[in-house]
């Protein structure tokens, strides 16, 4: 019996174990999809409680902790730090299965040094341990700890971007990880949502142009695409609820521009049809400035209207969608070729049943003058072990696994890097098990080429970091 | 190689074996969904021949031998008992990676202590072997061979429960097995159905009102509720096709109601309505009476016209939808959470690509007032190592395994609680993994509180029985 | 660790190397559909060049160079063929997980002895080698190296059949595998693509009859199936993009042939009732015949216009679809059986998510009067180890594996038999993991009758190849 989370967690083979621990161990990180509050690094933040950290904002944890039926007090309320830690703690004998327990005992083992199994009996003590050792981490003490060699957060196309400026202009500290800004401009292209119409006063604002028309609004977005070109911005972001497409046919976008504007209701037709001109104009932008573009869809948002009414958005109410839209892709894509408007893009779904259907659709939009499309890693809920390791699988089986950018976190945590981690043991595992079999050789160049590749090389190149 | 369903079946690792053996064997069998007779316990059948408890209403073994080509004579037919047992002793080879095969062949051990594989050659030495044993049986003594302590049969609103009664006013005979009746009232949801304006009369028998509207029907479902928990009733049941979802206007409903009971053509609105209503009335009904509801969904009944014209329902013509309404889920369930109606809910998907998808979204839901939203165990079609496996690998990954009330039988057949068996050596074996490979730790209180839970304690907690 | 692709390659346990080398190895091929060209079998075509056979059709591998960013000209445009295989040569290392690194190396393998992995170091050798060995092999004498005894190729109903008649009539060449054709009417009964008027033009050519009616083509197919079977026949092929279903109305399917050949717009429902009709009118005569049908759907056919435009169809830009229409199976089948139109059927859809619900589909149609209900191997972007392995144990799960007929290859090249080795490997391992976990007995006689079966026995009774 392998000890809990030992040297080689995951690693079940001996070629496995020499790939992570000689090659991928040791990559740097580059994080290219976070939630990372740049402000947080700008001003080095400091932690005193591992509550705030852990508890403060992360709604994975939150979900579990409601699963299991803690009220709330103890989860998003007034409980003290080390109530909701002790709460939490107690849990972990019945998260087994689940990448909780994994990724709370690698942060423990990683940045505190903790590799007795967390409970109700030792949370007390571990409590205080942790804070005892956080007092003397910052936000970028821990990056430097993990080796983050670059980050891209994601900002809003009004954000001023002062805090990466902030970043980019202070490289005396000896921080050296690049800090980039990504562009997601969701607010603008989801048209539906209440918030719409006070989003576009604030753009109009930003750019100090009258945005009353869809045309409009695209000519102020590829200005804010600009803008954030202009401070180190690679790639951009779009998360979209279901996929939708529609001929991007422009009256029936302004129509609905107009509609929205004057808080009237908008038919299915407009806003598939914004959306889709919109996601086009994006594009299209992007691809003129060699960025990398993502498309998240698949999503549920909020459907627990009481819990979105108490907690707002954000806070564990989230789910997979049934209806994600997975149809639509090879239409906009091939929309998109026709703008000109198909680069590097990397395509993620929240429900795994898609898996299987993207890959086969990027491989017929795939040639040389999109510069790679990429099936993203598996993301949020599909975020463990048989989630990554299916969205591997597909992408092997039906694409170029070699050609693959990777893990990122999308964490809100400083401490979520350990993911990393998790993605590269089970990709030595995994390659490790196919090597074994004698379903890949067993060449230690192709080996090396694949990992360092895979963990952090086709990252390095895809977007351009210039590592 | 490990000889064929020995004591070590499915239990890879010393881990697993130790817990199969050591914890999860001794526990006592709950039973909460089966479709047992409680006339026969009641009236303690009992049995002369193994065709009448294997192949009299086993519509899993008739779907096997006709997808082998044998005649419906030697099936449902009238052909001898002796006969149809060879049949289908002589399809064993055939049924590889089939949980018919292991199924039948644990219910020949522990029954029967019949250990050599069954086939064509050896089938008419078994048929008579087990006969002699079953001259010997009664219902209520293979259930104390089993040990179980509690089962819920399947009851239709309008059923007087005499049996149940019965049963509970004589224990003097050493049977102290729960036999508690679970509310099915499926007959009054299915409005589209052909027998829906019949089943209403009945039901205006059994209440002595008049059932003319929506509302009424709902009273008279709510006072056998209430007849039903007088009866030591603790959960109820739904089995719908496609999981509909619309506003539940009671106007709408009442409409649906007229139209159906005079015979008329409904709208697909109408359907949606009233059955979104009376899922509502009853969630509300049960929440109040702190019962569990149980939600099956994505069944395709009778598709085969022919076949169900010739031998009716439930005769093994039934499919898995590929159209199951799993996307309405959430907004059923947020409806529930507005009507207050919201409690113990326990949600099954017969097609296993909404595994995922129902994880996440009972995640979004979760929270102390509710007492806790399960995924339902592997059903049905499911009901195999496979879909066993999956469904607990996504609970796990998605949701909190540890929390899981685990197995039922689903069955007609006093013979089926080895599928508990089954489902206890593959779940030992699973936590064995993830224990040997460390990504669990091997601490004996963990692993005790979690098998004992997920076999046995948290069902009888969650449902109440008070064991 | 085991060299790569040795000998007991995908073989994890004695009893799957029993299985495989002792009895699966040994038996001949059935090839029941594939793409190969009569002419070249009856001409006994030669090659020179490695890269035609590779390179020169296959849209599996141009997938692949144009996922890894290859120019068009090292795919299909007009680079030298050692240019290409170069080009091909140097992609295998980032090929893991993929099938076409397996296939690959066991077409060097088998038909040119060669063992060393291809890279673009080896690869201007390897070509060398490959091309000297082709020069001394033909057509035909790679179908005797892979002991084929039988294929179906795949026919145009307007087809006249001569190559076929032309290998039949010249068996003295020591060439006994049976060439038989497969009637594939996909241009007759897919209305709504632009090509329909040019093709019932060409019927009305062939059969000598005025086509204005749906009736009329239904009659003109009928004839061909007659003409086909008296050639050897002995089954057909649909290949669907969505499988649809609508009542099977003549008077709606006759105005969809009036609007289709006059050039007018249909609509969907004219389509879909059109498509239904001619799906039962072709069963139907199918089952006279006593043919095998075959129905595969799911696929998005050229989803990128303009690789379309610029290489035309079956140049690697078709796709799976989320759209298959599996929902609307069980509605074709219940009309198949009122039709007296289902017989012997094989069932693929190009999306795994469908694969459980095909199984339980079809086991509510099965019987004797059937002949026996199948579903179809891993198809297309399934043709890996974890897409056949999924439809196995779907298979084996929910229906019989013992009755299922197996592997074909679904190719254009005339080394693509090693798919059937790729397959029979995978299946013996399969079946030697259960049997070495105690999940089957290891009874040799059991294991020959199905290892036989699955890989060529059931075939061949199946469809009546009388060998």
């Amino acid at each position: 019996m392998k000890p809990f989370l030992n040297k080689d967690f995951l690693l079940s083979t001996p070629t496995a174990r020499h790939l992570y621990h000689d090659i991928a161990a040791e990559l740097p990180i580059i994080d290219y999809h976070c939630h990372i509050s740049p402000q947080e690094i700008a001003q080095d933040k400091h932690f005193t409680d591992i509550s705030e950290v852990w508890l403060g904002g992360d709604h994975y944890k939150w979900r579990l902790m409601r699963a299991c039926g803690l009220p709330e007090r103890l989860i998003t309320g007034d409980a003290p730090g080390r109530e909701k830690f002790k709460a939490f703690a107690a849990l972990m004998p019945q998260l087994i299965g689940n990448p909780m327990l994994h990724w709370s005992h690698l942060e423990l083992q990683r940045v505190f040094g903790i590799t007795e199994p967390l409970s109700g009996q030792n949370a007390d003590a571990i409590y205080d341990q942790c804070n005892e050792q956080l007092a003397g981490l910052s936000a970028r003490e821990i990056m430097k700890l993990f080796r983050v060699k670059a980050i891209c957060t994601t900002d809003d196309p009004v954000d001023s971007l002062i805090w990466h400026e902030s970043i980019a202009d202070e490289p005396e500290n000896g921080f050296d990880t690049q800090v980039r800004p990504a562009f997601r401009p969701d607010k603008a292209v989801q048209i539906e949502k209440p918030g719409f119409a006070a989003y576009i006063r604030q753009l109009e604002e930003v750019t100090g142009r009258s945005l009353t028309t869809a045309d409009q609004i695209a000519t102020a977005l590829e200005e804010r695409v600009n803008y954030f070109a202009a401070r180190g911005c690679l790639c951009a972001d779009h998360g979209l609820d279901t996929l939708l497409f529609a001929e991007p046919d422009i009256d029936v976008a302004n129509e609905a521009v107009e509609v929205a504007l004057s808080g009237g209701i908008l038919t299915a037709a407009q806003v598939a049809a914004y959306q889709t001109l919109m996601l086009l104009v994006c594009a299209r932008a992007y691809k003129r400035k060699g960025w990398v573009m993502q498309l998240h869809f698949g999503c549920l948002r909020n459907p627990n209207t009481e819990g979105y009414y108490v907690l707002g958005p954000d806070a564990g109410f989230d789910a997979m969608s049934s209806r994600t839209g997975a149809e639509n892709l090879a239409a906009l894509l091939n929309e998109m070729v026709s703008w000109q408007a198909l680069g590097k893009l990397i395509v993620y779904s929240l429900n795994p049943g898609d898996n299987a259907a993207i890959d086969s659709v990027l491989g017929s939009f795939q040639g040389d003058a999109q510069g790679g499309l990429q099936h993203g890693s598996a993301w949020w809920f599909n975020d463990h072990i048989d989630g990554m390791s299916a969205q591997l699988r597909s992408l092997a089986s039906v694409g170029v696994l070699g050609r693959f950018v990777g893990m990122l976190t999308d964490s809100r945590s400083f401490l979520s890097y350990t993911r990393h981690e998790y993605f590269r043991r089970l990709l030595c595992d995994l390659i490790g098990n196919w090597v074994e079999s004698g379903q890949y050789p067993g060449d230690e160049a192709w080996l090396k080429a694949l990992v360092q590749g895979i963990c952090y090389q086709n990252t390095n190149e895809y977007f351009g970091f210039g590592l």
